[in-house]
């Protein structure tokens, strides 16, 4: 009686059953094995027969091995490319596999830039709605409501605030009416944020950005870019916004991008079915979500890139331009009322900058390092502080309490009254003489000077300063409490914002030193009077680079971003400059950005492929089991499956070595703990005759099958299941060499032989553990495989 | 009598003699073995003995070992930083060490920021000294000497033709003469510049690309980024730019930021004697050459990104952009008469573009696919012709042919009189009202009529469009001919120029068809009368970027590159749209550019890793040797030096895997054949006692060393030249795995066992003639190793 190939079986019942399309032609394909040559088959056979319904799936929490999911695409991609020319049918099938990447993308970035248009229109309209009203069209938001008067720009009677509504009041109560009315707005919006992703979507809180970082570097966290999260986080992310906590948009962009990445693929089997493939995907889509928050298409793409990506081919560079440049262009025919240009801040000094003014930039750059240092740790404590304490059990109570705290103390201070996204905006902007504002205050000590800067401050300009100090250090504090909290909250724009506010600060300064002591040598060169000589907005704008770079310790990306806002070459090399001091001054207190910080608060096993290794020690240090014991195996030819069944049950393995014989441990390939119970599963419950005393061979050809058949019991083939060149390493191999495998291969596991014979197990676990070691930091902090 | 290290021996010899600094400590560190846990000491000492002077260095036209660089280099890092604290020249050290990459990628944006000036200048007065010279200072060109009366524009009597120097003549005598002077002067620049590379540096011809793409994938060819290479070249790639020819000062510009980068690197032994790190910094030096080369720093990062580099860590990104922001502000500082802005075309339309346009832009983008695709075949086929037939052996006639027919036929056409960026610059402009030249003459039915476009074509137009068809046809074909000659030749700009001819012509068609046909449906509704509607100009830049990212098949690059050029975000979508045109139409010719097929052509080992691998072989299919026999083997303690000195002598392997003994083969390791030579050549120098017949070992400790030192022979222990942890993979691992890691890891050879015992080994030639064969090309096309 010829042994049961168990898993073919299923697998044909399977494919018959329900999926009749893919596994059941691999299957076919397969069904008279070749008789010579068996190795070679053999091999072959493992990377293609591996290709079924459940067989490959990854467990939630858990890490994908790059390069199995790389081999499957390709098993994928030779199936369909094989049978090309067979029929009308396949030759659509291979197009549309072809094309199925550019679908993928064009589709990503439509759905990006038109959730983008959604939240922007959205949180302009609640932000607003705090305030008061438009009489004429409820829905419009102050800007599109007073569209027709812009040329005025001061009256614009269709626009009400509460208290012109419902009352009539004194001055002061005005005051009173609209601030409770802003406090008490902003309260209302957060905890419906609140409620609704603590109901609805969990995920949907934060950022995003550290897990889908984790994600694309290969992690799987069910549900994290799911309909539901898209849905929540699309309408929770705009309230958050609108209640002007200290957050911005932009980080859960990036998160909502990915979730449009993620929910498109189910169209495509290519994608859906292979985790690798899928990454690239969500490579492209968290480059369409920098590109639609700031509309920088470029910045996005090296954002994505740089930031986010850990599989980055050249053809997912190429995937991500074409991705951020249709999202950014369907959000800029989305907003008809917004700008004619796309960016966020479109600047355009009149100026050039001078070699002196280095000077502040650097100073800039490393305050923003400092500042930056200084936030991760204290966000970082903080975020541990609620993990551990009672204060994570009210998630509601707490968004509740700091936006209470930042509506109540926010809206005394223009600058932190008005959404942060304006009050940067008017932080980098350039003073022109025609301009009236509190920032362009100086007094005019000669009429004919065209330019505003040259001259003492103003009363406007003093009062101006004051609140700028006082918004900066309330921002910097409140910022520190408001990231992590359980609504959607990014971090771009509270970094830029900090920046701006110190940049503008520091700008300011420097204008009255160079008034004050003109014949100073370091800019008497460059500066006259009469003529402007440094730009605060500049500061402004270099500041909040340096700020953004030193939080999320981003550099090229960071500058790009900014040399897309500010629209030229022009000011390259200050931006420059203040990232780079801002990463050397960050530097010094720690490597880690933010997001590393919280993706090693999740004990998230995330490998940075960054960081380098720098240390003497050998794999056997590092495998496990450490004793001279090897790994519990399977063997061969000799194991039955009550063997099997409990070392499944007493084990939690990922997966196990076979090897040739109990003695003689000759590796011979790895088996899945995942595979291994679904092949368990199946030969339970289609394979006549067997018991727990069932030989289980994991050979192609039962090697003599009259003497596993005793009692009429069936033998059980698990050969299909069996990965037979799973990458190996030697016992002596140098840690180097195997962090470079584990972070180029993005495999999951090596196993560690010696001559040959199955010696231990080195997991990205162990690997990340052992960098945690050697670090000083808590090894036990890494908590998923 | 203890057996004797040779290796060991050899070096403290050499550390003493002539390099104490650094192999030295390496040795005292080791020289007192511990005794326990030999296997893991083992293999420790393998990464870190193995750091001595000439070993570890690759021959010419070898492959290098990436891992094993890294590896090189981590322990040079290690050594560094633990001693960091033992005396403040070490301290001095390790921050030298630290800062060492800056200082680098800051002297090589000077270097070629300063290059890519004095080639600009040198270019711009031998060009014009073609067609006469400046009255008042004879060294500078024409724009220099007219400088003073640019407002004016029309005469400009320091700058003087030869014809009004030497002879007065009639007009007709004039031109006859002029024509004559530039026809020599070109022959004269061109000829000179080939003597010179034949003579002084034959490494300084072509674009260069091809080979620096191939040196840093990692394959060495010594001399090719020389002093005398960088040298030659910044001579006479101005001299070949000024003689006219259908070439551009680009690819070279590439070629000689390299040479800056392994000029420079020898500055730093971090760089010098570590081949993978060197690659890091020319990988910065090719950002930096197309930063130059077109005044656009994040293109050239793009560029370098895409179509250069092969290993490109993020660090490697942060210093590329500072590397190309810093050439580039050299330069723009080095270049007091040029234009304000930095770009080599700065345009800057007044106009949008429209929907409808997207449909020639489309046709634009195909053309340039196919006529590069075109371009590419014809001119492999030519440097074929040229490589295999008496042609190659006159280089120097060749080029005054080319020159010759290139100045005789191009002085006739204002298009191709004019360098090939001056018409590039002529032909993406915009018209204005004001302008006069041929492109612009529209003729004015009304007065009133701001747009010049808004009309039926004019004579001068009308002449223009026949000339511009002429010299695109011509440049077409010459281009054929001109890239590939014994002299520096870029591609960029011919193939933007071809581009821009076509471009401009389909630009005014649509123009002249909208003129005649105002109410077509397609762009009634975008176009009105008396209004501007297309821009010319730009159809000429998007044709431009489309025949650019066709011939080199760039793709994210060629748009950034174009899209700084332009300075805005505003037609990225045309510009995307025509190189995803190009790129679909020219791959269904192929998928090479013109640089992989260079690549190609020299025969020069690249693996790209852009590809993807879809086949279904196994290891062993590809491995050597083939039949059953294992291949040629070091035995671990029984061989002579008599066998080895036979063993190198007879075979030609690059290394040989080291086995436990002549029956069971179980992998070792692996010793470099270069390594092994030279620890035969030192023992036969420094050991006493041995002869032929002195068994040599290669394990820690010589396993009974008595029955050894018969007739007083000292035995030799080879152990510290054997790598300990070659890579390795199991025989019946698919090729799609083993292709990933040779791409991901950058090995040179990985070595194929079975259960253990060595199989075979299969190197990056093999992988590649595998490859060659899968795609129906000559295996025997790829030389080297």
């Amino acid at each position: 009686m010829p042994a049961l190939d168990v898993t073919k079986r299923n697998l044909s019942f399977n494919s018959l059953g329900k999926d009749q399309s893919f596994p059941l032609r691999v299957w076919t394909q397969t069904s008279v094995p070749n008789q010579q040559n068996t190795q070679q088959d053999d091999a072959k056979k493992c990377c293609e027969e591996e290709e079924f319904d459940e067989v490959g799936r990854y467990q939630d929490f858990h890490t994908i091995d790059w390069l199995r999911e790389i081999c499957r695409n390709k098993l994928r991609h030779r199936q369909i490319y094989l049978r090309k020319f067979d029929s009308c049918f396949n030759r659509i099938r291979a197009f549309h596999d072809a094309i199925s990447a550019w679908l993928l993308v064009l589709l990503i970035g439509l759905a990006a830039g038109t959730c983008a248009g959604l939240i922007d229109t959205t949180a302009k309209w609640l932000g607003d709605l705090k305030v008061g009203k438009c009489s004429t069209f409820f829905y419009m938001d102050k800007y599109a409501c007073c569209w027709n008067v812009q040329l005025d720009r001061r009256k614009c009677p269709e626009w009400q605030t509460w208290a012109e509504i419902f009352v009539n009041l004194t001055e002061g109560q005005t005051y009173a009416f609209n601030y409770f009315a802003y406090v008490v707005g902003a309260i209302i919006l957060s905890t419906l944020a609140a409620i609704l992703v603590k109901g609805y979507a969990p995920y949907a809180c934060g950022s995003g950005i550290p897990e889908v970082k984790t994600i694309l570097g290969g992690f799987i966290i069910r549900g994290y870019l799911g309909k539901w999260t898209l849905l929540i986080k699309t309408v929770t992310a705009p309230m958050a916004v609108a209640s002007n906590l200290s957050l911005g948009k932009e980080g859960p962009l990036v998160h909502i991008s990915a979730c449009c990445g993620n929910v498109f693929s189910a169209l495509f089997p290519k994608y859906y079915s292979n985790e690798a493939k899928k990454r690239e995907m969500l490579s492209a889509a968290a480059a369409a979500g920098v590109s639609v928050a700031f509309g920088v298409p470029v910045g996005g793409v090296l954002f994505s890139l740089e930031e986010c990506s850990y599989y980055f081919p050249m053809k997912t560079l190429w995937r991500s331009v074409f991705c951020a440049c249709v999202s950014a262009f369907i959000l800029a025919h989305l907003n008809p009322f917004g700008p004619r240009h796309t960016v966020l801040f479109y600047v355009h000094y009149t100026q050039p900058w001078h070699l002196f003014e280095l000077i502040p930039f650097a100073f800039l750059g490393m305050m923003g390092g400092l500042y930056s240092a200084a936030f991760i740790h204290a966000n970082l404590a903080w975020c541990k502080f609620r993990k551990n304490s009672r204060l994570g059990d009210y998630p509601i109570l707490e968004v509740m309490v700091v936006t209470l705290i930042t509506a109540v103390a926010g809206y005394q201070n223009p600058y932190t009254r008005i959404g942060a996204t304006p009050m940067i905006y008017e932080l980098v902007k350039e003073c022109h003489p025609w301009e009236t504002n509190n920032l362009c205050d100086y007094m005019k000590t000669n009429a004919n000077v065209t330019n505003p800067h040259d001259a003492p401050i103003g009363n406007g300009l003093q009062t101006a300063v004051w609140q700028l100090f006082v918004a900066w250090v309330f921002k910097m504090v409140i910022t520190t409490f408001t990231f992590g909290l359980k609504i959607p909250t990014g971090l771009f724009i509270p970094s830029l914002g900090v920046g701006a506010l110190m940049g503008r600060l520091v700008g300011i300064g420097m204008e009255q030193l160079i008034w004050r002591f003109p014949d100073c040598p370091l800019w008497s060169h460059d500066c006259h009077e009469g003529h402007s000589c440094v730009i605060p907005g500049l500061y402004a704008m270099v500041a909040a680079c340096a700020s953004l770079a030193g939080v999320t310790r981003m550099t090229v990306a960071a500058v790009v971003v900014m040399f897309e806002m500010t629209g030229g070459l022009r000011y390259i090399v200050p931006l420059m400059l203040c990232v780079m001091c801002s990463k050397w001054a960050g530097d010094i207190f720690g490597h880690e950005g933010i997001y590393d910080g919280h993706i090693g608060l999740n004990g998230y096993p995330f490998l940075e492929s960054k960081d380098e290794y720098f240390h003497t020690a050998l794999v056997d240090d590092v495998m496990h089991p450490r004793d001279n014991d090897p790994p519990m195996s399977l063997v061969r030819e000799e194991m039955t499956i009550g063997e099997l069944d409990e070392l499944v049950k007493t084990t939690s393995y990922n997966g196990f070595p076979v090897v040739s014989s109990r003695d003689n441990k000759h590796l011979i390939g790895y088996l899945y703990r995942k595979d291994l119970i679904l092949a368990l599963k199946n030969a339970w419950a289609y394979s006549p005759n067997i018991d727990e005393d069932s030989v289980v061979f994991f050979t192609l050809h039962a090697p003599g099958v009259a003497e596993y058949t005793l009692n009429d019991r069936n033998p059980i083939r698990l050969f299909n299941v069996v990965d037979l060149s799973p990458v190996t390493v030697r016992v002596n191999t140098p840690m180097e060499v195997v962090v470079e495998m584990f972070t180029k291969l993005g495999i999951r596991q090596a196993l560690v032989t010696h001559n040959g014979k199955i010696a231990g197990i080195v997991t990205k676990k162990d690997v990340l553990r052992h960098i945690a070691v050697l670090h000083g930091e808590d090894p036990d902090a890494i908590l998923f495989d």
